[in-house]
């Protein structure tokens, strides 16, 4: 399998790694990776018979020192050479217009490569676009990446449930928020001094307000239902909370009558129409995601033959982002 | 796709009353299923454009009076005509010698018929041998149902971590055993009245010994580690313990620790050796199996890239074994 890499950021870069720790497993299973491109906005490497991967991890950040580093490479050069079977878009996510994720995707589906990718903003943006692309053009889009990362909701409600119908889907899909609920309710502090606290311990990223405030999970979960369930869903049809608002009082008014604090997005089928939801909810013990704690997340599949099927776990560093690509890679290799 | 089915107890029913309610469906997804025989130990029937379901399912376990049953057909009839492509094997399981399941699955597999099977007892003792048979004839041996019915066990062990390496599996499989340890735990009782309540409940089958001598557990594990981990155990591998000698007073010994009692499954990796139990533990809340209770089943995986991935759920009736089997048969139109 000859590769494009596009994007040089933290899990690119554990990408590559992977990559070269997991060769000889990867042969084992019949994969021979061959990474001709790496690209990054100023320009890129490209090696026809493949980069020397270790080459790459020695230099680190310092991709532009590397002798067959060029500023003219782009997305352009990979067009023209129609030398890759999959590109691996992991430029910076952009919600706005997707850009330059977007394009390159297009492009890349458009001559008849694959994808996999981790870039959020084309997909919330384009999915059903895209994939259309893809269809037509019989290539593959595979996003498994930019729904929870090493959690495997895409591949659950693909093959995990076949066969059966969704009546409801319900996931704790952001970390950060689940967190500080987490503290906040173990812990019995207010929201601020959660959220110090997750700061603190390096939990909470750079512009946290999109985690709590429920647009990661809204995003998350417009991806899966797009991608699951046939609709083309936009942010605007989710109604969305988050948790900023939530007092010390209520957590412990819930308590006493046994209930767990939960921002849940919640993807539920009504008579053919569907209803889309991000909501800070109190659950007892009999829901399937009373348990998800801390920084863990969880997806539960409500299904009418297989009954209601829960994922959760799944580590949340950048290695194990890069190994959920990893695997869209394999399963690539497996599905038609 | 052209199906045969052979076996006609409750999960086959169930099989044929499934096709029927989720035909549109299954269209949608591009299958068109038709089932030209269905057989059971003293014949059957065959209908080369496809058997009428409905009139089977209305005759119901009245097959031998249906006007196409024939004394003479059986295996052999299926093998002869050559005109299914997947034979759906659900005979009665066999621990002892896989009979007659093992000649059917056999028979089908070299005859280059893919088998969908939920027939415990050829894979527990023949997996190997047939997935090899399997392999050389370019078909395909499905066995989904064989490890927990509609909880996922192996399609996650597949897909859902593709790429990573399993370390370690443990998994909650019995649900007989697990609803007696949840009484015995929440409501104080000693084994025997727990044993009494679940007989009363109908949750326990006529043989329990088997499930509650942690022998079900142990054949599911042992077709997990074989499938998925490419090794030959047999029972005689696996260090068996039961819950029948669990006493009241160390629950409650253990309950003050936090502790729960549970009946795990373990395949563990060490220095490329296999290590495989089934033991009773007591388990804290850290334990992804922590809270699986009651009649439900999990299963966790503990791989090196992408975190602990915790799979649980999944209804456990005749209904629900049915629709893991149409899920292998989904699947096998996904997979290559």
């Amino acid at each position: 399998m000859d590769i494009g890499l596009i994007g040089y950021g933290g899990v690119a870069k554990e990408f590559i790694s992977l990559l070269l720790d997991k060769e000889n497993y990867l042969e084992k299973l019949g994969f021979k990776i061959k990474v001709k491109y790496i690209i990054r906005s100023s320009g890129g490497i490209y090696v026809e018979e493949g980069i020397n991967l270790k080459e790459i991890i020695s230099i680190g950040d310092k991709l532009n020192y590397h002798s067959k580093f060029r500023e003219g490479i782009n997305i352009e050069t990979i067009i023209k050479n129609k030398d890759v079977d999959t590109l691996v878009e992991l430029t910076n996510t952009n919600l706005e217009n997707g850009e330059p994720g977007l394009s390159h995707i297009k492009k890349a589906l458009e001559n008849k490569i694959n994808i996999v990718t981790g870039n959020k903003g084309p997909i919330v943006l384009k999915y059903k676009e895209l994939k259309e692309i893809a269809y037509k053009n019989n290539v593959k889009l595979l996003i498994g990446c930019t729904t929870g990362g090493a959690l495997p909701t895409l591949n659950a409600g693909t093959y995990d449930i076949a066969g059966a119908e969704v009546l409801k889907i319900e996931g704790i899909l952001n970390g950060t928020s689940n967190y500080i609920l987490t503290e906040m309710y173990e812990n019995n502090l207010n929201y601020k001094i959660a959220l110090e606290k997750a700061i603190e311990e390096k939990i909470v990223e750079k512009n946290y307000s999109y985690d709590v405030e429920g647009y990661d999970t809204a995003s998350k979960m417009l991806i899966i239902s797009n991608a699951l369930l046939d609709t083309n869903l936009t942010l605007e049809d989710i109604e969305i909370e988050g948790i900023t608002k939530l007092t010390r009082e209520r957590i412990l008014e819930e308590k006493l009558k046994g209930n767990r604090p939960k921002l849940i997005g919640t993807i539920i089928k009504k008579n053919n129409k569907i209803e889309a939801k991000v909501k800070l909810e109190f659950i007892d013990k009999n829901h399937k995601l009373y348990f998800i704690d801390g920084k863990d997340k969880g997806i539960c599949y409500y299904t009418d033959t297989l009954g209601e099927i829960l994922i959760a776990g799944g580590a949340s560093g950048t290695r194990n982002a890069a190994a959920s690509v990893l695997r869209d890679i394999v399963n690539m290799g497996i599905i038609r």
